[in-house]
């Protein structure tokens, strides 16, 4: 299997009054680790491609394996489980040494500004196929 | 239907650089609608019953049908789908006039400080019944 | 001295690790309280106006007296402390019953979508003046 | 000067709809320029410190010179302005390339578990040293 990681680490801002990971943030965390693969994984930078496409998420759902505490380290795990013809999905999975913390799937759609499905370009598309998890439906 | 519901108005600060709700942002909603639904709806105040329990979120996925923009005021549905020893199902549906934006479902789980499940009390069980969502399986 | 409040409650997703408030929320508080008062309070509400001008923010600074809660209620009350051409000085106090949280003093600049500096149209100014703090460096 | 340095991207969920960064998301950077300033700069893990001691901001105070937009990488500089007993004056200032995007002022204390002022350790305080700003007024 291969996927794109992100170094994470928790952060205190990340941590709520039980001292684990507020959930919201660990969506800010998915977020950020989509974007960087993009911007480093696919050399298509957000802050480029966003000039001419929107990259909506229109479904995402998220399994909570085990809580993060403060200090942890985290290695977001990126990889791609479907291409569609503008539509991408996306698993990512976060894990602290070897413990799973979660696995999130979600799919992404890239429209035009105005907000209709644009396919994804043919650059785009083998460049996806670097990232596919042999097993999509890990969760 | 039976729900708790929630006046969510769409402020700047929620709106990302394409104008409308970035969606991490969603899931801060969605936890504020949660804490209200225990703290007025079930008469069951976070900052109090979080000094014995806590209530983790296990699991959760959302359907983003259509994007919110600055000034839109969302109401936050929330509803009861699945009421387990000490998990508990719910629904969160998000509409703005009668347009839908998202349907959230996730699972809590009360547990002991420990982390352990902690079977929800004879005074909550009936309570949550009032807000059963007669379809629990609307997306 | 004329303000215009809002009511803000302590909720879960504000409070960090120690269980009291992590003061980045309190900026966001903030902006959402000085969002509602020219909204609510001018009839100016951001969603248009923004439309047309940008309100960035210039400088702020912030004296934290008290930590806050999960669960208090605090009442944010916005006041006027100068009016320039194109900027405005704003005090954001915030009291949980009697008791000071915080104090924030900033400025903010109406620009053009150029981010020139615009001016308070005619209409704004004297409504600015109804919210005029008449003890301007109260910290 | 010396300061220590901490990288931070401007990434699409900082951003809002002007496309610049939201001035909140400012004070989570400058709040883990911090806690990495303790962590790696001093070796005093907050995960660690935080078991033991409280580390609130007492006041701060942020001139906004230039907007940040979605792609720059911001190089945040941490000094030391003044060491007091239990207290800390750091200074933040933001550059993109050798453009100043923003300049912080803050205090820190550090406080027992009870909120009282506690002395920074004899190992901590030559630390502080070797961060000091030798221009403590610089805005």
């Amino acid at each position: 299997m291969s996927h794109f990681s992100v170094a994470q680490p928790v952060l205190f801002k990340h941590c709520d009054p039980a001292g684990i990971v507020f959930y919201p943030r660990y969506f800010e965390m998915i977020n950020d680790a989509i974007e960087l693969f993009f911007t480093d994984g696919l050399r298509s930078p957000w802050p480029e491609m966003l000039q001419t496409y929107g990259v909506p998420t229109a479904s995402i759902s998220v399994e909570f394996a085990a809580p993060s505490r403060h200090g942890d380290l985290l290695d977001l795990q990126v990889s791609v489980t479907r291409i569609g013809t503008s539509s991408l999905g996306l698993m990512v999975r976060a894990l602290c040494a070897d413990e799973l913390r979660f696995t999130s799937h979600s799919t992404l759609v890239q429209t035009t500004m105005q907000g209709r499905p644009a396919p994804w370009s043919d650059r785009l598309r083998p460049l996806f196929s670097n990232f596919m998890n042999e097993i999509p439906n890990d969760a």
